[in-house]
């Protein structure tokens, strides 16, 4: 068996795809994300590794809320879409139908089979991305992707993707 | 639809399933690692939330290394095993097939596709678990899991984990 080296700028194999939503003004936006990982059992933590140049670095920190939502993969073109354009060009508040839990600005997307409220707890700063260490407030699922009263990852049918090639 | 809230001890779907290797005195040892993502592009860094209680979390700080592994779902029964025992009460050093790259305690598990070396870069401490952010050094693959010389995941064909079910 020959090991190849590939440096050091090698990813995760798969990283979970989502949207982050923030609210800019009075509407919503969302970016695509797949730096996210829980960090913390108790109380419960994730963390999502956000470019400092993106606008939702931002927005984040004006609001101290974002939400994550855990797209199907039949939303593929619509997640795409938010991660290829910025907020500062189009406006993506009506992409999704958007509800809210318990924070006024962390838009919920309704067409996401499973979607988080979080606070930030924390960021940490580095070099070209910061990460953005968020409380989860609550967590909404439709009852047709549960069994047992969990969450199904054979319901939600969630989207991969892969770098460099940013394949789904 | 209904959307339900299952409260904010929810987890992200899917999760990636590593290996993380440390040393231990002279002897390698595995934990399975699902809270794992990048978060930095350059440098590139990735982070690990690791219970405070596990050996690793402080085989990690003695020798400021560790690794990452990749298993294919072959591995699935011993990728099992490393997570539901700890090296405290068994000895893993003799599961998989050992080599180094160019750090000396970062044990790269040979069956596994991808490996990467990772050296400590800074811990940020939490409540339950503490997060390793690792700078990665470099990342070996086998040559027959890459396509135009970058992982192809259908090739490496990893194993995903879904928590709290822990379902792989």
């Amino acid at each position: 068996m020959k090991k190849m080296n590939l440096g050091n700028n090698v990813f995760m194999y798969p990283m979970p795809v989502t949207l982050l939503g923030t609210k800019m003004g009075k509407k919503a936006n969302f970016m695509a994300l797949g730096w996210l990982t829980r960090v913390n059992a108790n109380p419960p933590l994730l963390a999502a590794g956000i470019n400092s140049s993106h606008l939702t670095n931002g927005l984040i920190r004006e609001n101290k809320t974002f939400s994550i939502n855990f797209p199907s993969a039949d939303l593929i073109k619509k997640v795409d879409y938010c991660g290829l354009v910025s907020g500062r060009t189009k406006d993506k508040s009506k992409l999704f139908n958007v509800q809210y839990g318990e924070l006024d600005t962390a838009p919920l997307i309704e067409e996401c089979p499973l979607s988080m409220e979080c606070r930030v707890f924390d960021i940490y700063e580095m070099a070209t991305n910061d990460l953005f260490i968020g409380e989860i407030i609550a967590s909404y699922c439709d009852e047709r992707y549960l069994t047992d009263g969990k969450p199904d990852i054979a319901k939600i049918n969630p989207l991969l993707l892969t770098m460099p090639d940013n394949h789904y």
